[in-house]
């Protein structure tokens, strides 16, 4: 057992430091590792400050340090210095580091305000509207002209000309109708993909963001959906395309008609004489279409520009923006994921990003106190968190990708969502935590128990896919209900359902045929995430690594109240001894009690795959 | 032998992207490598691209890939994944990982203009003009108000009442009497801490920038003595404080006495009720001296309000501010280096820094195109650096630290000059290498090229008297004349000069005391700076490690024209064994040529401490 820190309540009472403010915060230092002294290192104002830390009390074998933190900036980062007999260490929120290392991986308290309190507890259900459920009425809608109409049976095409125009059906009533099925479930807040009208079954391609697509229901059903959400006690949150617009979006319509249109600014129109960097060249040539900046070169999603002034007026600061209007009653979404956030404001010398982030939180929680604003970060996300912008990201780099190269099927990688050459390959548990601790070690406690933790999304291949069973399905879904992280689950995972890619993940939930269903893992699902929500520390303990073998992975959350400890195997080995820890009873998966030996060893379970966890008595 | 890239010349010939450039760049893969196929990996305007690279070539056993990267962003940052044989690998600055790892360790390409030309060659030597020489004149000049006089051969006390307070007299006119030791040294850029008047030996308490200290010469003497560095075709370097002033400067003396002064917003009158921020509460109490923010609380150094606009006219923007005046004739400064970069306009929740160098930057190359702007950075400066700002930075932790603390004579740890708890103590080289790898890694070539190597400075104890004698000195400086970066000389360390601390290190140079000079010291630097400044590998090459154990270092400088190997051993230990290498002839340290032997081994020398280098034939 090596000496611990990390940012959560255990360590650091204070969660909400301000600045000015002074916040000890805690080692603990197991009797037999080898620390006579331990002092804080800060750097206030850009300078190396350094405090010798006090024994603050004794519990058990452990002796728990304390040292004081000067608020001084927004971002405070630590780490301390041990020094034993052997020598002296840094440990900071990558680990044990026997040499000097830049300030990237110490430990960060962050002074901005808080997520709101009910993210700390939330469990997100993601839902895909045209494939989740259809209402009675989505049978009156007629397909629209890009539509290709699919039977709820239909299979999806997850590659190929059709993929983004079958149309299922699926409508906001529908998800209304269905609610029963997410309480069974437990989760406590619809995160709905896009709502607004657009030329594909993803509405990624917005054609508006003033009302709801009618083929959903439009405004009326969406407030119904919220309503009824909210009547159980639930969240429900929005996707907003910050980064680009569909090529149909009313905006971009007006602007690629008419260089003068207010719009124009709205959008990247570099190439075409029109160009609005240069208004001196300022010739409009009609006979030309413009060329125009667009995601990834797909001309259907043209670039937004976050240089212009009306485009932060009409999507955020304006009394009526759309940032603003989605989040009021009678719709009162609780918040947002912010599509494509990695790209927003980033254009060649263009760096707005930290400003839209900036300018969208405020907005929203000016808007209302308990916005959520969550960025889609497909890749490293670590640059962009502990500012005044997103509370979030989705941690697709350090969760979604780690655990699916431990828990992968087979030889074949999963072919990656981001394209990386090769996929997801298979890796041993050792690699899996350098990977979750390398990017963890970068963001405070804070953005990394908010970003939102996920085996799969509508972007990406589906968990069970990836690992190929039940039982190892389990395995996944134990650490996304057990690590920290807001837990987030793409509707039909809980079923089993299946899915190569992103666009094939997409499958309508099949309500109609329960006979299909794999019940037992709903029934994991329900139960992990009934654990999670009856164990405080399971949601807001910390995280602590006791144990990694190449099939193995074992860590303790502790939290003021109590401590669960965890093992996962992805495959039978081994039974793992640990030491130093405390009696404790099983509370998932059925293994026996851990109860110490004369010399004090704990044994955990040897089969696998498995999934356990214990709560100290 | 593993596959490689860095940023220099032989792996990116274009050294100076712009942004819409696409620039090659190679990786070396040896062939017994396990390397099938080789991946650019890039994320242009925050976004993941992957592209296929190509074979360009072979060279004797090894491949040369070659994939192109889109400049797109004015930083852009790459990797490589390799695939083979045993699965899959990224290559990015820091090294060869097999797990997902964040971006910061991407290799980086700048598009800013890069540091005037002169630099890449340039041998810094620093002078502290109270301690170098005195002319002739000095001693017409009577000791100031504050001084306790010294005779040159009075001992430097380093830490005591005195120590700021002790006045030995050296002038600017006693550095230009004694330029043809620097020639005989062999460098060929001096760099002067302050010259302004202030009311300590050290001179960073200025009390003006608008002219040269007249106990240094006055204006007149930095004339002559930049004429003369000139006439040699050398360059000279100014010291600029830029976080704070001395409390005896002219802004502060008005600033403190007249709330209402325009010098008042220059500084951080926070508590006495005249606080600039909040004009509403301007009810001057002069009855108490008002509270100021200070560099680390030392309050005859008030530090500078970078908000102010007023602060930025008079230190840059105005066409005579002081930061372009000296740039100028008569006095012709090559450039700066800034003291405090690392606090300056950091404050609380003010975040200048970025800003401050930038401008700094923009107002000194305005001035002179070819002005040099180097920020003093005693802990990690990866996060200011590869910005519009400072050309590089006093690598001490990236260098100075991992050096001593490899070299380091004895087991009693060396005082750090920044405070670190047990100061710098021994460790072997693995951890040496980790340290340099983890501070370069997050930093761009041409970044960490321009810092300066440093192995002490005013600031710090000397490298005697950190490693003991003069073998190990030389393995010192033979690592500073050898690796990438700029080297920088404290004068006096080519003597063998010795000192505990930074204060304690400020020695009179000993001119009229050539007994107790050296001399093998001064013939060590002599031979190793004429080594550098002959073979263009030194200064321009690769850094690409080959062998590291616990007492020994091997490395290659890679070039287009040629390669040279470096051996630096701490202490005797077994001969290295290297394969993959051409022969190699001895250029310093008189060790046998390099021959392979018919297994194709090269077999270095095992005796130590020594310092080695060859050059491949």
């Amino acid at each position: 057992m090596q000496p611990h820190h990390d940012g959560s309540a255990r360590y650091v009472p204070e969660q909400t430091p301000d600045i000015g403010d002074t916040v000890p915060v805690h080692v603990r230092v197991p009797a037999d590792a080898d620390v006579r002294q331990v002092h804080l290192r800060t750097t206030p104002d850009g300078e190396p400050r350094f405090a010798e830390a006090v024994v603050d009390r004794r519990e058990g074998d452990d002796v728990w340090w304390r040292a004081d933190v000067s608020v001084r900036n927004p971002v405070t980062n630590y780490r301390f210095l041990l020094t034993g007999r052997r020598g002296t260490r840094w440990l900071n929120a990558a680990g044990h580091v026997d040499h000097d290392v830049p300030d990237a991986g110490d430990f960060k308290l962050v002074t901005y305000d808080p997520p709101p309190a009910w993210a700390r507890d939330a469990v997100i259900y993601q839902i895909f509207p045209d494939r989740f459920a259809r209402s009675a009425g989505a049978a009156t809608r007629p397909a629209p002209d890009w539509a290709v109409p699919c039977d709820w049976d239909t299979p999806v095409v997850g590659r190929g000309p059709e993929t983004p125009y079958q149309f299922y059906g699926g409508d906001l009533d529908g998800i209304t109708g269905h609610l029963d099925h997410l309480d069974r479930l437990g989760v406590n807040t619809v995160y709905l993909t896009p709502v607004f009208p657009a030329r594909s079954n993803h509405r990624y391609d917005a054609a508006s963001f003033d009302h709801v697509d009618p083929l959903l229901g439009g405004d009326a059903a969406l407030a119904r959906l919220a309503d009824a959400v909210h009547a159980r006690g639930w969240r429900v949150l929005g996707d907003i395309t910050s980064n680009h617009t569909g090529d149909g979006h009313e905006w971009f319509v007006r602007a690629r008609a008419d260089a003068h249109a207010p719009e124009r600014e709205l959008y990247y129109f570099d190439a075409d004489g029109c160009d609005n960097f240069s208004s001196a060249r300022l010739t409009p040539r009609r006979d030309l279409e413009p060329s125009y900046e667009s995601w990834n070169g797909v001309r259907s999603l043209p670039k937004l520009n976050w240089g212009s002034a009306e485009l932060r007026r009409r999507f955020a600061t304006d009394p009526d923006s759309l940032l603003r209007r989605w989040l009021r009653p009678p719709y009162g979404l609780d918040g947002w994921r912010v599509d494509v956030a990695n790209m927003t404001g980033r254009r060649g010398t263009d760096a707005y990003t930290h400003e839209v982030a900036a300018l969208l939180r405020a907005v929203a929680t000016d808007t209302r106190p308990d916005a959520l604003v969550m960025a889609e970060h497909g890749h490293d996300h670590t640059g962009d968190l502990d500012r005044d912008g997103w509370h979030g990201t989705m941690n697709y780099v350090g969760f979604t990708d780690p655990v699916w190269s431990w828990l992968r099927a087979g030889d074949d990688p999963v072919p990656n969502f981001l394209g990386t050459p090769g996929g997801v390959v298979r890796r041993d548990a050792h690699a899996v935590l350098a990977t979750m601790n390398a990017y963890r070690s970068l963001v405070s406690w804070r953005s990394y128990t908010h970003s939102w933790q996920l085996l799969g999304s509508h972007d990406s291949a589906r968990i069970r896919t990836v690992v190929g069973d039940a039982a190892r399905q389990e395995v996944a879904a134990g650490l996304l209900a057990t690590m920290p992280g807001t837990p987030m689950i793409f509707a039909g995972d809980e079923l089993g359902l299946t899915g190569t890619n992103g666009e094939g993940s997409r499958t309508p939930m099949p309500w109609h045929r329960p006979e299909t269903w794999d019940h037992r893992t709903f029934e994991t699902y329900r139960s992990l995430i009934a654990l999670r929500r009856a164990e405080p520390a399971l949601r807001h303990g910390g995280l602590r690594w006791l144990h990694a073998d190449a099939d193995t992975v074992v860590f303790a959350r502790e939290a003021v109240d109590g401590t669960a400890v965890v093992l996962a195997r992805r495959a039978p080995g081994s039974p793992v001894r640990l030491t130093g820890l405390p009696p404790a009873d099983n509370v998932y998966g059925g293994a026996p009690p851990l109860r110490p030996d004369a010399d004090g060893t704990l044994t955990l379970p040897a089969d696998g795959p498995t999934f356990q966890v214990w709560r100290t008595t």
